[in-house]
């Protein structure tokens, strides 16, 4: 094919004048280049979001997919409806129900994972220059997906009980036009963090006092090590709330299968929106998590996971104790898959991430969880359920070692 | 569970307070409503875009399933790159070039059916307010997807050989800052049609006079029953086109999955938006249609497919011959899913529809397929790649009393 080539010859100047003003806005994601990097197989990454691959039910998805091929396979391969698989989205809402959130059939849309979620909020919600309120740090992915439709983003800060309720009541007086307020209650992402109870009735007093609603992103819920579940937001506020979550950290994010709960208006505005995106969620994906989480093989499989990454997450606790130098602090999630470690102001995390990469460790720097980009330089998120734990004390060790070569300690 | 219908309570107001503006301009598929509605057993409906689902290469999906759960199955639960499983895009790569088409592993990104590239295409290139040039009629699936975005469409009529090229030249002169030009060349949905080659020669001449790019939507490229392939607009207009296509009508819609071939650059800018939309297209389901094409399962089955559909054409061309009245004409479609049928001006095609579920037959009338939704009104599109040829021949005998008791002849 001797004029291949010319398949990307002088395209720049006409594309590059025919592309949309939003694509200015549009990031690629830093952690997915950088988990390209680390792909090398002498790289330990505490880097992405992985789940632990040699968990997944593999017999159960082997299982699922004979039994739907064979009892109701020309329903499994063709379009299905944009809401979701009806069995699916009543397995959900009974689900759901355990978790004091009150749901019906209608209220549930299946989509592409949470990621789409947090698209369609975007599409169905935000007006460019609308002014929406996060934590700092909060999901990148969120960022990513928002970014796109042009908010400017209002960010409270943090502490080891969540989101900080003083200053989200400062941030919903100055800016009274706030359309609504992202949270991650449980295990954030990326910084580990619960919301206490007491701060989740404070939070839905404070949005419903200032007409703001709640987008409540709760991908890790299931994954609690300790403690007891607390009650959703959505249960608190269901008339002002949107709850999204996903089968990726139960079954596999390969699936790409998540879902939102919300009024049946507003999901009724979803399903319009998700049309045009892409008409419905794969039917045989859908077929299959359904046959998995109706043989009841969901829970205790849930549960293998959450003893397996408490013993991961207390691997890494207790090897930051050792490796860690002075100075350097972190939280204590008590579930989910991911901390997040403070070190002393005159370290930069893309700076010290050169130098685990020398060290053959990876990280993903603070920054880039922070909606400006600016803040969190000090600081980075761990991952430890990937990693088994062998290889959480090894890669601990070696970012032990770059941070104190950053300290000048090494 | 008592409060549970507090869930759907007085959210109203502050719900569509919050809306973003692109929302007032989404509207539901008349099609997906239209379907529900039909889906009455003892309806027939020539409605649907659906595939025949008795060909759906059910061993063929069982097999791979169980293929790559069995050797591979890490990789197939967990999250991939949103660019695309490699191997998939290399088996694309080498059967575009069959087509003539020039490309390489990058210049392809998978999706999750092409209605996710629309939406992407959208996101990319369109601003409000930005003209883009469609047939009339068109896809209705793009003029939701685009509809979004707030472009302004200009349509250009077609005629048996496709979208008018004195017509086209005439719409770019008095647009000149259009910014792309939407086909679907091979069997044309709605209409059936394909573009003749010397219309293909002179639509790329037009396109790069004028300065616009061109999008190049083949979803039914594979399913020729007659005649030899016409050389895709993207190998005639390398630099400047955007080519579609998927794995719905040659595969199985329920995949969901389709793929985008462009310059590298523009691909680029794909990836960064898809990031944001949903991460990566399922895993899963790129390993299943991967297995499948690499065992050279896909070819046989086409074959098949383009035989069925073929015969049921042939049946519905016959049908109408006999029972529709003088005064109604049709497309004689040289392959695809579809033909469309032009009535008396005095037939309101939406009315007529009325008539056609009391006699127990459905169609999609022909006003939705215009971006203005008000030309077409006596015009209707068929599929007959659903019902099988006894059911054809019924279908079309009722729908010809129905035009026949809207004529006043019955």
């Amino acid at each position: 094919m001797t004029d291949r080539s010319h398949f990307d010859g002088q395209y720049t100047t006409s594309w590059d004048k025919a592309l949309a003003k939003r694509t200015e806005r549009m990031k690629g994601s830093i952690i997915r280049e950088l988990l390209k990097l680390t792909m090398q197989p002498d790289i330990i990454s505490f880097g992405g979001g992985l789940p632990a691959p040699e968990l997944f039910p593999v017999r159960d998805f082997r299982e699922a997919c004979d039994w739907i091929l064979t009892h109701d396979a020309e329903s499994v391969l063709q379009y299905g409806t944009t809401e979701g698989y009806p069995p699916l989205k009543d397995y959900l809402v009974e689900a759901m129900h355990k978790y004091d959130v009150p749901a019906e059939r209608d209220n549930v849309l299946l989509v592409n994972g949470s990621q789409q979620a947090l698209d369609l909020l975007g599409k169905v919600f935000i007006d460019e220059g609308d002014e929406i309120v996060t934590c700092r740090p909060t999901y990148l992915g969120a960022i990513q997906a928002w970014n796109v439709y042009g908010p400017k983003f209002v960010t409270v800060p943090l502490d080891d009980d969540g989101m900080r309720m003083d200053e989200l009541e400062q941030v919903l007086t100055a800016h009274p036009k706030a359309k609504f307020i992202y949270v991650l209650p449980n295990f954030h992402n990326p910084a580990g963090t619960t919301l206490t109870l007491e701060r989740r009735y404070r939070l839905v007093e404070l949005a419903a006092k200032h007409g703001a609603f709640i987008i409540e992103d709760d991908p890790y819920g299931e994954l609690r090590f300790e403690g007891e579940d607390l009650i959703p937001i959505c249960a608190l506020h269901k008339e002002n709330a949107v709850y999204i979550s996903t089968f990726s950290k139960t079954l596999a994010p390969g699936l790409r299968l998540g879902w939102i709960v919300a009024p049946k208006a507003v999901i009724a505005k979803f399903v319009q929106a998700k049309q045009g995106s892409d008409l419905n969620t794969s039917t045989l994906v859908q077929y299959m998590a359904h046959d998995i989480c109706s043989r009841g093989l969901i829970k205790p499989h849930v549960k293998k996971i959450r003893e397996v990454y408490r013993e991961r997450r207390n691997v890494m606790l207790q090897a930051m104790e050792e490796h860690f130098p002075p100075g350097v602090t972190w939280t204590r999630p008590q579930g989910g898959l991911f901390l997040w470690v403070r070190m002393p102001e005159q370290i930069d995390a893309e700076e010290l991430l050169k130098v685990a990469i020398e060290e053959k460790v990876a990280f993903v720097p603070g920054n880039v969880f922070y909606p400006e980009g600016t803040d969190g330089r000090s600081c980075m998120r761990l991952n430890f359920s990937f990693c088994q734990p062998d290889v959480i004390r090894e890669g601990i060790r070696r970012l032990g070692q770059a941070i104190k070569r950053e300290m000048g300690l090494a």
